[in-house]
């Protein structure tokens, strides 16, 4: 019989192992449309669902990285690149993002959470955790962009992304302020982000641009 | 009354000041130029002006860094890139560009010079302490025109910038080794960058260039 | 008279030049297809040269760095680099790039095995050390064409380079757990990336590719 906590350390890792998946997805698809070969689309997968982390890592002087202590997690990466070449055909694309929204936005949230807490938990300042928060969730897409030879999205698409980020950060330092424990501001912090992402996407809400400071 | 000391060290807040706004605000116009959204423009301006040194820290091992030690200078940079949002146009853009001019020599001084101290200091060999000045004066602007997907124009504009900061190193080395005190071997060694940047602009010198080398 | 040691010693140090070089020239090379300046040209062979390895001294939070510890390399670098910019023509790129297949393989065999050795020596997992190997061997090229403002040739040009290191790392792991001695383990696992290379090379093998997941 499965006891409670079992169950919950199930949920946990089934939840996880959905944004990483979805983020390494999300490079997958970027290094299919790039044409790149098996070296770049194993490197640009995972780059994108472990970049974040680990420049968060960098950052605070924190080892060892995610995908050192889970290394089980590269070996899923070999085989979901692998898969990917092999089944992987251009009117797959286009579906296939559309059924990552959700595990991204959740694992927008987890990331940005998750982040937070390490920011909090290493004496950071409040704004300098909640940041760290938002490089964890959304570094990973910025360093795919920068590789594949592109602006990052993420600084010009003009969706709410690292702003769901940043405000789900701030609910989580605000919990903690607040004296909730651990799990609760978690889940607090990680769920205003994804909700927030799915808000914005549903709205289709969009940042406030430039009047006309641009060179055109 | 204000003692002489306190006269000193406002100085030294005000001349820091200008040096991380004049890095900033390069970063924020070329973030109008390509026209990024909110978040674009808080990243890039960021990273304009705490990537060198950022960059340097990590080459060195060193925590905290500057932007975790001093965080009131994040929130500084989220107003300047809230109010470039609301009030710059693009007839502005030229203008501060000449009018960063003289605080970006500033801070090519500073950050060469504070650089190149933390890297003697940090027991470097000389040569690579003048590198380390040379990285903080001149990467942050490396990382802005990388994620804006530019070739760096430190690495191609021909114009003395880095060779600047490089010389100034050098007079740092030779003043210490010298036996000068530490904040004359560093006015010494920002000086002459700074100096350097200004004569160069001034009589618009530029780098040797390759003869025939290039593809066309 | 010379003794067996110090014979040895002067080889050795003979290899890790040639590879050094090697690595450093397809820096100087691209920039000098790109009309690079002075500062450039510096940047971009010494991000080739040492970028790999530094990388993996990041993230293995390991000092001090190899040019730190052999600081002559960056003079070595310099006058290397002087010496392309008053010498080299067009005319030259094509014939030194042959000149620079087997010195390039021999650093790949070589920087694939060290970053191996030294992740095994950390502790990492099998995978972890031998990815390592790859990252010391081939991101100095990666960021060489980061910096250039290309997608990375490693990621796209279907050649079997990172295979090779990759490879090379895989026998290295397999010699050391069936307990060879340090050097040969070393010699087995570099061989191995070389050979792979050069034979690659001359069969003119190729990764496999998209079936049509591409764009167009």
């Amino acid at each position: 019989m499965m006891t409670g906590r079992s169950l919950i350390e199930m949920v946990h890792l089934g939840v996880e192992a959905a944004a990483v998946l979805a983020f390494a997805m999300s490079g997958l698809l970027e290094a299919a449309r790039k044409r790149l070969d098996a070296v770049g689309v194993f490197v640009v997968a995972g780059l994108t669902a472990f970049g974040g982390g680990t420049l968060r890592d960098i950052l605070l002087d924190r080892r060892p990285f995610f995908w050192v202590e889970h290394h089980v997690w590269l070996w899923v990466l070999l085989a979901l690149c692998a898969a990917a070449m092999l089944f992987l055909r251009a009117r797959h694309i286009a579906p296939t993002e559309r059924a990552m929204l959700w595990p991204d936005a959740i694992g927008l949230g987890l990331f940005a959470g998750a982040g937070t807490q390490l920011g909090l938990a290493a004496g950071m300042p409040a704004l300098v955790a909640v940041l760290l928060g938002v490089v964890t969730a959304t570094f990973g897409g910025v360093l795919r962009d920068v590789v594949c030879n592109e602006i990052p999205g993420l600084f010009r698409d003009r969706r709410p992304y690292a702003v769901c980020a940043f405000a789900g950060g701030w609910i989580m330092v605000g919990a903690q302020a607040l004296g909730a424990a651990g799990w609760l501001s978690m889940l607090l912090g990680a769920g205003t982000a994804t909700a927030l992402r799915m808000l914005s996407l549903w709205l289709d809400l969009s940042l406030p641009s430039w009047q006309d400071a641009g060179e055109s």
